[in-house]
């Protein structure tokens, strides 16, 4: 009875010749990689010779959602969009959430794969089985609320949604975004340029039903008990009510707020002032969800005649990149950058990472006024930072060094300069310290498309009584020790940090959100993911199988990586994070390099890639039917 | 609310000292060691050293249960019982049913560790906390039968259960079992020879209860559906109609019966003869049954003034050692041969397949008449089998030599016999062919304990349709490829050997019958497994968890051989097993040397194991939480 795996339907676009296609991928092929960021890098590797340059138009870009998408229940509307990346070098990776998923599936559709490039711009519009492109000429060079109306009023139809680049994308920022809502980001590893690279303006599709369940009454009832869920949970209340941002504060007090590039972790003269409490008691307007989600965590800020609410509200990486990371001690400022990276379709992690980088150099000799276009780039210069996010965008004097991310700048400036890049594969570090959370430091270096937060579960849920409703749920992919403090890296702390890397691969893959489905939240976890599954699409799934899929894409994309030239010296952190904390509650705690090599070690071992090179091994990828790849 | 999980009592008998005491283990231990084999092996580890003589008196044996034994449900009465084994020098690994299991939990006890030696024979009495060592001076040297009725007589109590060893543990015969209801074995591995070494003649518990199940109510539903899908299901219905033994004919007309000591796998002669339908339609008297199992398989047969149904009735491997094996037709004989090596507890496939090892070196001139005191050791030489059982269990004559095992006695007897003896760590292959099921080979090799059929998966599930059920249950732990004929071993099967020793590996630790819960049958499964954890004792576990506890005992047992001197040289199979079948509907078809050898290499890959030793690295036994064995 509940047997069933869907099959695939994949829209094929190749923009040189100007040719639409679909294919189908069999059921029990989709099943081994089904959806989102699997589905995203197995089709990558069908098509991508992983030594092309990122930005020419060998690269191919696949927009994907999964089997699941479009199901009516919280935490469901996510897309991945996979590509090489031209900020790493790496295959790419990046997943946002809104409305789009949803209506993407909706129209039939579980990936889009974009190859080639566009002689002119063009944006794609899919409705059902129309699917065009379209001619981009009087959306090419605006930003992204902008090209929204226009596309929508060439259309005559309101009831789309828009994944778009701006400016940043055609600009080819390497850390540009693919944008949907105006205010939704597929932010990291630079897809946007890809997509500008491809003269790829937006991909249009028409507002759609969610999807129905194969078993409506228990899924109905799954939904609902969700929703109860919620409700009851006070972190997820807390999530709601002063979003992402909510902890900055607490972050700088423990002395792991990420600051002024890195060289510190405590922001004790403008935490409180970039916290999301403070956030909902000023210039909160509203909340928002994505499609079908109850908790609601979005953040919609306004600030009269300097950021409008239609671009959103920072997240708490953007309150600590254009915040603490540069020094910087307002929400209003703050905002003002998030609303021009969302314009221009720039990732506003790397963007004011980049920035702050950019300070240090300049408070240290390495840049001056004439570099700087006479600007003071010093730490706390608040006004400065959406003049660059601008100059960024647009490539503009210092902004087209910057646009090339920190370590790819660093190159070019010298000086040891290289120092202060702040980034693992030249992609930017997010506002998580790996000092506090030392797995997150092991999962940095290894992460197969450069630093990420959200690839694996972090430490401080291990300081939780073993009681607690979070490790009981870790229960069912392993137990672990708990500890008094998350400053250890230890054996069993590489066991956590692998399997549970394993686990936000599968919830990458099955595009569903973190926040409510990711193993240790008190809310839903992988007791309600196989019931979604079951009772969503009729596929009666295992934790086993989930975590051998979640497994797969990450050696997929290290095989990927491999064939890119990729080895285990790439999996390197900023020697700045193995420094004593130099101040604040967290002052002489350390990141032992050593250990943390050990961790490496034994972490490649867990994986089963070689120790020489780090990459997965022939009997790894055979143990996870992926012999394919070595054909 | 399913967050539970049980403390283990273990009750602790140093023989030496006439020391009684209780342990208990902590149930955030025992989740990791849930019972039976994993908790036996676990057990072992902290007490025996690897490299002790396994019939001293520092061998160790541990009877286990597991945290689910008990409860009221089909399929759940199962006991292993652990000890260096004498017949391998492996650690040693055997399962029984029965009632005994349950009732030695209901007593409260998880696991009884006995230590040491004693003076005397003595027996061990179990009545909830009332333990006792008692004198077994009036049933040292009876049968099982008669010291049953003693020990009854003698406790002046009907209501109890005996697993006791016969005269051949006594006589430590290398592969003496134990037995309990006079007809239950835990039969391999020599369990019993230990057990005789350490002067123990029987432990005896009180009858008592089912356990109580944590959810009641959705338990009882569990229970009632499972006996619903065994009443409905035509494999269960068939294995209750004619036992274990149904297949033995269609083995034959396949070709893959192994026949006179495996120099064919063709009986036409014969089969029909000894096959479960005939013994069904002549000398079976009843069905009889486990505590609680609907499925009733065991067989009670009766011939009168020769076989006592008391002592049940031959299972499918006992027809096939001492039928085909040997060449013998008589459904009477084999019964006979059973009901000896159940009176003299002796297991019957080692003792059957050992005794065609000497009919083969007889009829190749390497035993003469001199050798046999005067017995002619021919194929199908009906008559002298029971005689060679007695022989062997009273170590009279040619007895002395055959109860070493095949393997010591070709040892003793060179000559080139080495090549009858078809073992692997010097245990006896059971009656599956691995020319018609290569993973089996594979397994036979690699497994910690010597040949076993029990350990895996067969290949033939594969051969079914992809969208039958037990295809579609197995898709829980893996994907795997179907196949047209079972012959075949290719990656995709090794895959599938390690996954469902794995899930194996969990049968036997939660001390559950593989006719029940087995991956693949048509019945009870994955799923019903996880309900059975959650309603039955308030575990709320998952695939995932349950797959690496089997792969944690499988690499705890491997470590206790690598400690003992094992190495990969000892997983090979003998050679006639290479050679291409010579007759019947199987001529020609071989198990390929260099293949199998590949598919080891791949094994040890995808277990995590050493390539030049074949023993685990230290990674893989940190990834399972065993990083205690290495100090």
């Amino acid at each position: 009875m509940y047997n069933q795996f869907p099959d695939a339907k994949i829209l094929k676009i190749d923009l040189t010749k100007n040719e639409i296609s679909i294919e189908t991928l069999p059921g029990e092929v989709y099943r081994l990689y089904p959806g989102g960021s699997a589905l995203g890098v197995y089709l990558a590797l069908q098509d991508i010779e992983p030594g092309i340059d990122p930005l020419s138009s060998e690269n191919v870009l696949v927009f994907s959602v999964s089997a699941l998408t479009g199901l009516p229940i919280s935490g469901i509307s996510r897309m991945n969009v996979t590509a090489k990346s031209p900020l790493t070098g790496t295959i790419g990776d990046s997943q946002a959430g809104g409305f789009f998923p949803v209506y993407l599936k909706g129209n039939g559709y579980d990936a889009v794969v974009v190859k080639g490039k566009s002689e002119k711009p063009v944006y794609l519009y899919i409705d059902g089985d129309k699917v065009e492109l379209k001619e981009a000429k009087n959306i090419w060079g605006k930003v992204t609320g902008e090209a929204e109306e226009i596309i929508r009023r060439e259309l005559g139809e309101k009831n789309v949604e828009i994944a778009q680049i701006g400016p940043g994308g055609e600009n080819l920022v390497k850390y540009a975004c693919i944008i949907n809502m105006c205010n939704r980001a597929n932010g990291r590893n630079g897809m946007g340029a890809v997509m500008g690279s491809k003269n790829l303006k937006a991909v249009v599709v028409k507002k759609t039903k969610a999807q129905k369940a194969f078993n409506p009454e228990e899924f109905s009832k799954l939904s609902k008990s969700v929703v109860r869920l919620l409700k009851e949970n006070p972190a997820i209340q807390g999530l709601g009510q002063h979003g992402t941002d909510g902890d900055l504060e607490g972050f700088s007090d423990e002395g792991f707020l990420p600051t002024k590039n890195w060289t510190t972790g405590y922001f004790p003269e403008g935490a409180a002032k970039i916290t999301g409490e403070t956030m909902s008691n000023t210039i909160l307007k509203e909340r928002d969800t994505c499609f079908g989600c109850a908790v609601r965590c979005k953040r919609v800020v306004e600030v009269p005649g300097m950021v409008d609410p239609l671009y959103g509200g920072p997240e708490y990486e953007t309150c600590a990149t254009f915040g603490s990371y540069c020094g910087v001690d307002s929400l209003e400022i703050v905002s003002l950058a998030n609303q021009l990276c969302n314009m221009y379709g720039i990732d506003t992690i790397s963007c004011g990472a980049t920035i702050s980088f950019a300070m240090e150099c300049y408070e240290k000799g390495l840049l001056t006024k004439e570099d700087t276009d006479g600007l003071e780039l010093k730490f706390g210069n608040n006004s400065i930072v959406p003049i660059l996010v601008e100059k960024i965008a647009k490539r503009e004097g210092i902004g087209n060094l910057l646009a090339e991310g920190s370590k790819k700048a660093a190159e070019r400036l010298g000086q040891g300069s290289e120092e202060f890049s702040i980034s693992v594969k030249g992609q930017e570090l997010p506002a998580h310290m790996p000092q506090y959370k030392p797995t997150l430091g092991l999962i940095y270096s290894v992460n197969p498309f450069g630093a990420d937060h959200q690839s694996s579960e972090h430490d401080t849920f291990l300081t939780l009584p073993k009681d607690s409703l979070p490790i009981q749920r870790l229960g069912k992919i392993g137990m672990y020790k708990t500890y008094d403090n998350p400053f250890e890296i230890d054996d069993d702390k590489v066991r956590y940090a692998f399997d549970t890397q394993c686990f936000y691969s599968i919830l990458d893959t099955l595009c569903l959100c973190q926040f409510v489905w990711g193993p240790s939240w008190e809310l839903c976890g992988p007791d309600e993911i196989l019931d979604l599954c079951k009772y969503g699409i009729g596929w009666n799934t295992s934790i086993f199988e989930l975590m051998r899929i979640g497994e797969r894409r990450i050696n997929m994309m290290r095989q990927f990586n491999a064939k890119a030239g990729f080895t285990k010296e790439d999996d390197k952190l900023p020697k700045r994070l193995h420094e004593p904390m130099p101040d604040g509650a967290s002052k002489g705690i350390q990141l032992d390099e050593e250990k943390l090599e050990k961790a490496k070690e034994l972490y490649y071992q867990f994986a089963g890639w070689d120790k020489e090179t780090g990459n997965p091994t022939e009997a790894t990828l055979r143990k996870l039917s992926l012999e394919w790849i070595l054909s």
